[in-house]
């Protein structure tokens, strides 16, 4: 069943966006009394589209049981286009709860402040569709673009990617706090983070990690330590 | 260093074909006397570079010590060519040894005969230069392209992402299977392999995984298992 994501809620209707509502009617060509699944507040719905009293669909029943995920946050650079929106497509499917772009020293992309609210838009419908098709039941949220300074404020377990530790390495480091609720990653540009930001991470309370011997691109990092987090909770 | 790979020796001599040297004089503009690492046969050598003298390149050090992976094979549906570039140059970075194009009931890319050669050759030259910048002692083997009765003759430890298993997992499975040298990996198409399919391949020693709760695109599948492996066997 196509699954979708939805912000109100009357009664027992609940109302989709312009984009959703050309998906339901041109892309998949739904008839009245086809269902769909909607997402609203964490909560899955099993609803009754009536082409006519689009853009409200019908409730016609509520699914028991949120999916309590462990609350992933990742701290990126600011990347090219097509990398950045790979990375925000497979952290999303991968099950990243909150992305928040960072200026790096050595990041090569830079973004003028007017575009920045655009960019969010962009980059938040990126994971809107990806959490649709990968049917989770809640979509990353894309924070505003961040100083180190501002992001040492997140609460949480918080590691690292360091080019420099040789000794804990991501596998050490997950083993040993297998009970966290909320962890915060921060991985570093092409060239990696410099050693002055990554000195003032750990001087806030981050851990550095090794990831291992292989020489990863930067956009492959994001998507092998979400990974990694999937596998060593898999159940 | 710059790292090219060469499949020819003379004396104290290495040879480069020509998108290497392409690379090196006009995308590197190497001087006289620049040096760049180069694999042969495994080995790792630093060599000179005299402009006059390419393709050939003088061996000044060979440096000690091969890179024994675990041999990882990955056995994938064709996929468009986009989503298969992803996954030829990701599972590079991540250290396939080699990629096993299969055709498959539900996929839904068919490639003329024809078209193999050219295709393969395509593929080949995508994970040498993800070897290359990933700096690999050696460059994935992309074979040509098999039914699911040519890839069962593969040795070694067999398995095939499962999407009606429920209780045997990946982190089950390598952790019951640490001293393998060699494991094969089926991916199924969009839509899962088909499950007469599945049933062969148990039937022929695979056994089924499951990948966890997540749903991920097709192009996903494969770096999400070869980050695991990695991750699993992680120092």
């Amino acid at each position: 069943m196509q699954r979708y994501f939805s912000n109100s809620k009357e009664n027992d209707k609940l109302f989709l966006i312009n984009d959703d509502i050309y998906h339901i009617t041109r892309v998949m060509r739904m008839k009245d009394n086809d269902k769909i699944e909607v997402i609203y507040d964490n909560d899955l719905y099993i609803c009754n589209v009536i082409l006519n009293e689009l853009p409200w669909v019908d409730i016609v029943s509520k699914e028991e049981g949120k999916i309590e995920d462990k609350e992933i946050i990742l701290a990126i650079p600011l990347l090219k286009e097509q990398k950045m929106d790979l990375v925000l497509q497979k952290a999303t499917e991968l099950g990243v709860t909150k992305i928040i772009p960072v200026t790096m020293e050595r990041s090569i992309v830079k973004l003028a402040d007017s575009k920045e609210v655009k960019k969010i838009d962009r980059w938040s419908k990126i994971c809107k569709e990806a959490s649709e098709q990968s049917k989770r039941n809640s979509i990353p949220v894309i924070s505003n673009i961040m100083t180190l300074k501002e992001l040492v404020k997140e609460e949480g377990i918080k590691i690292v990617c360091s080019t420099i530790e040789k000794e804990n390495n991501l596998k050490k480091f997950l083993t040993e706090h297998k009970n966290y609720d909320k962890i915060i990653i921060v991985v570093g540009p092409e060239g990696g983070i410099s050693s002055k930001e990554e000195e003032y991470l750990v001087s806030e309370g981050f851990t550095r990690v090794s990831l291992g011997k292989r020489i990863m691109r930067v956009e492959t990092v994001p998507i092998f330590i979400l990974s990694a987090l999937n596998y060593e909770f898999m159940e």
